[in-house]
């Protein structure tokens, strides 16, 4: 039997084997032909993809390479032997194959699917076959099935109260940041909010990336429990936690395919309200011309999508469709949304009003979950809590309790104001296009990187205005986004 | 500029690069999110999947590692400097969102899609995204489309000769062998059938492994135009001359998903036919219950496809649907497949009588191709060249002339007999369960592997009586095919 040597090699997100071409005993052409093979320890398989080494310094005859990912998944230390084989296809794939066929798949064939996603035992290329196959037709009951079998492959947070509250966007509008307002105020009042969020993968910033300008987000199941016990709220990366690892691995093939179906969308969230705990939940769908929903007939049909898998689950939910023509608040990246979030809780006379009152609108229908509260009177709750100074005391609470950052980070050095060309009222301003800009600029993985619009929709100018302000904490990144804005600024003038 | 260092691993198919992860300059964590990156040379550019790499003795901070493949792909000696970045998407893959959105793709935006493809610009995700996207729905001008810009990418074979015609079969049905006894009826009667085929990719055997049992199949362009300037005819393979890189590389695809459509066969095998310049073609689709097409209609509907694509095309196509209800001959796997074409060649008297019928079948509709032959007369015209001795000599010229194999290769030894559980007569023969029998077996990498039928549909048995012998060069392939068919045989009697 094959030892495991660790290969020093990185191919995230696919496990790689590695095996000498000439080794005597295997027929590595054999392997090759088929790719894939299957890794048996003592403690578990893996599937690899199989690499063939022609250098003998790399490997023994004797040997399998295991590339970092793999030998990290493979948990066994160096030298121990295994047994390998071909890797037969998983037999759940006989079910995509019938979906590619336009059947429609029962609970239990959706399941095995899914289980054999978040088992890492399905190929990009699988994966893909599976998500163009279901973003041709995919009735409710599917997406409810999917729901269901995203959760039952994930870890389940459990919280000692009968209420547990939640709010969630399904994302697309540049500095909608109102998660880090919603919750504290929502706190402040007593419910109980532990949030859970992502990183942006196709967006300038997601909530946990700003967070983290403020406090650390990378929190065990554990800790999170001891800050929500006595902060009623958490603001955590849902990454840390393993709610969907099913979600998880489809979004590593969603994203570059941009596939972005309402069924996806609705398994997606779902699944992770469900495995968060979450009781009550509210939707905010931004309908928008360039928005990730374009029409109220759309919003409809999303947010009829969302009640039912909702309902079946067992989550409570209100759904409100919000105007989602042009980004919120005035800064899109993590440094300078975190700026924006910081003076809505302040209540400076400077923060920007959209952002405050979206947050409020939002926070107010969480509230109105409440059945201690007069029904209707959760918006003046809300905005009672955040007034009152009591939200921004629970924010710097719960700041302090996730551990506060120390680095005090500022808006990027690299600058440049991106100007109106000619006089006019602002018409329209293009969400996506904006936030590639910010993008290109370096956000989020540059913090500090982002834009800072001067204008909104309804805005009168003149010729030579600034528009917006990009900030980047490298001169490439400045002049990559300069760049891309000198071609279209994503501002209409009429 | 980073210099080029092979690293001698291959990862076939895939271009894949090393970089250290901790090299200065760079920040790998950018370009892992991206995975993708384009490398450009002084001559010419490759896209490459990224590995990073933890050992500094594998790479120096200032070089770029290239996997065997890319290393090829690049062109370039070790130590040349060449220049990387973030490999943006394919433009064309905005299309391929939109074909799984169910919009219907344009001439030129397939033509962009399948330049990329052949490019090796889509990873397998995409590549699987655009054949399912394809799958749920292609319009005939789509296939049409499709074809010609297949065609586009790759060489096309020129021929001195007014009339070049071909055969070809869909595929599906185990031992149906007959182009290796058609060609050489047909150039034995003096027309010009320049044959490249495909070697087996999940079938037991393809005419070009069955063929190299006999002769040397690998050929360049000019070797086999000198050898179809003397012979009339060749049997190659047509991997070697490069007819069409985009089907290659979509099949490497659609045979793991077993994504297997009307649309994309019609595409494959008429930009082949097209590229490898063929005027006149007899298309041979098998209809049985475990063959590719099922039923009579969907083989009309297949005819008319074909026709349809032909047509545009300027290819003069006749249509034969055949009997595919159980395997053809006796023999399965590439030795045994060998044997039974000589035997029908040599006028044995032991020759499967089913092969040499359906070749004449075959032999004669291309024969009726030929204008100076009277209007039917194909068959007998075939009969004749095949009784008489001709076929047969033209076919020991054909080996003579393309190298004939000196080392004559037997039956695998290993070998078992699967014999009838109870007396009855045969039924049923399943064509699928056969071919994977007969891989399972060795078949086609060991060319000695397969099946040996006793008996067909119609044939009455006593309990005891064998069904069919397996052949392997391998005790490990033998029990790997004796277990498969101890769970089924593949038989029904009644």
């Amino acid at each position: 039997m094959p030892k495991i040597r660790r290969i020093p090699i990185d191919t995230h997100p696919e496990n790689t084997a590695f095996l000498l071409r000439h080794a005597g005993g295997y027929s590595p052409e054999q392997f090759q032909a088929l790719r894939k093979i299957r890794i048996t320890g003592s403690c578990g398989e893996i599937l690899a993809t199989l690499a063939l080494v022609d250098d003998p310094a790399l490997l023994e005859p004797d040997e399998i390479g295991l590339g970092e990912q793999a030998f990290r998944r493979m948990g066994l230390p160096e030298g121990e032997e295994v047994e390998f084989a071909q890797a037969l296809p998983p037999a759940s794939l006989e079910y995509v194959r019938r979906k590619i066929d336009g059947d429609t798949l029962s609970e239990s064939e959706l399941n095995a699917i899914i289980r054999d996603i978040s088992g890492h035992r399905y190929s990009p290329m699988e994966i893909g076959a599976f998500l163009v196959a279901c973003a041709s037709f995919m009735s409710t009951q599917e997406t409810l099935a999917m729901t269901r079998a995203m959760i039952d492959v994930g870890n389940r947070l459990h919280w000692d109260a009968p209420l547990v509250v939640d709010k969630h966007c399904i994302g697309g509008i540049p500095g909608n940041r109102t998660s880090m307002i919603v919750v504290p105020i929502v706190a402040a009042h007593g419910l109980m909010i532990p949030k859970t969020s992502s990183r942006a993968i196709t967006s300038p910033s997601g909530t946990a990336d700003t967070m983290e300008v403020l406090a650390n987000v990378d929190l065990t199941a554990e800790r999170m429990s001891e800050i929500v016990a006595t902060e009623k709220a958490v603001l955590a990366w849902g990454g840390r936690v393993n709610l969907s690892p099913a979600d998880d691995v489809l979004i590593s093939v969603e994203r570059p395919l941009r596939i972005d179906t309402f069924e996806q969308m609705v398994a997606s969230i779902m699944s992770k309200k469900a495995a968060a705990g979450s009781t009550h939940l509210v939707i905010d769908i931004p309908v928008g011309p360039t928005a990730k929903v374009r029409s109220q007939a759309e919003a409809v049909r999303l947010r009829k999508l969302f009640e039912y898998v909702a309902r079946h689950i067992g989550i409570v939910t209100d759904i409100v469709i919000t105007d989602g023509s042009e980004p919120i608040g005035r800064g899109i990246g993590p440094v300078l949304e975190a700026r924006d979030v910081m003076a809505v809780l302040n209540n400076d006379e400077e923060a920007p009003e959209d952002l405050r009152d979206r947050a409020l609108l939002l926070a107010g229908r969480v509230l109105d979950f409440d059945p201690s509260l007069e029904g209707g009177k959760g918006y003046a709750r809300a905005l009672e809590m955040l007034a009152s100074g009591a939200a921004l005391a629970a924010m710097e609470r719960l700041i302090d309790a996730q551990g506060r950052q120390t680095l005090k980070l500022e808006p990027g050095h690299h600058q440049f104001e991106v100007r109106a060309r000619s006089a006019g009222r602002v018409t329209a301003i293009d969400c996506h296009l904006i936030a590639r800009i910010a993008r290109m600029a370096g956000a989020p993985i540059d913090k500090t990187a982002g834009i800072d619009l001067f204008a909104k929709i309804g805005s009168q100018l003149r010729a030579g205005d600034p528009l917006y302000r990009i900030h980047a904490g490298t001169r490439t990144g400045l002049d990559f986004a300069r760049e891309m804005a000198a071609e279209n600024s994503g501002y209409e003038l009429r």
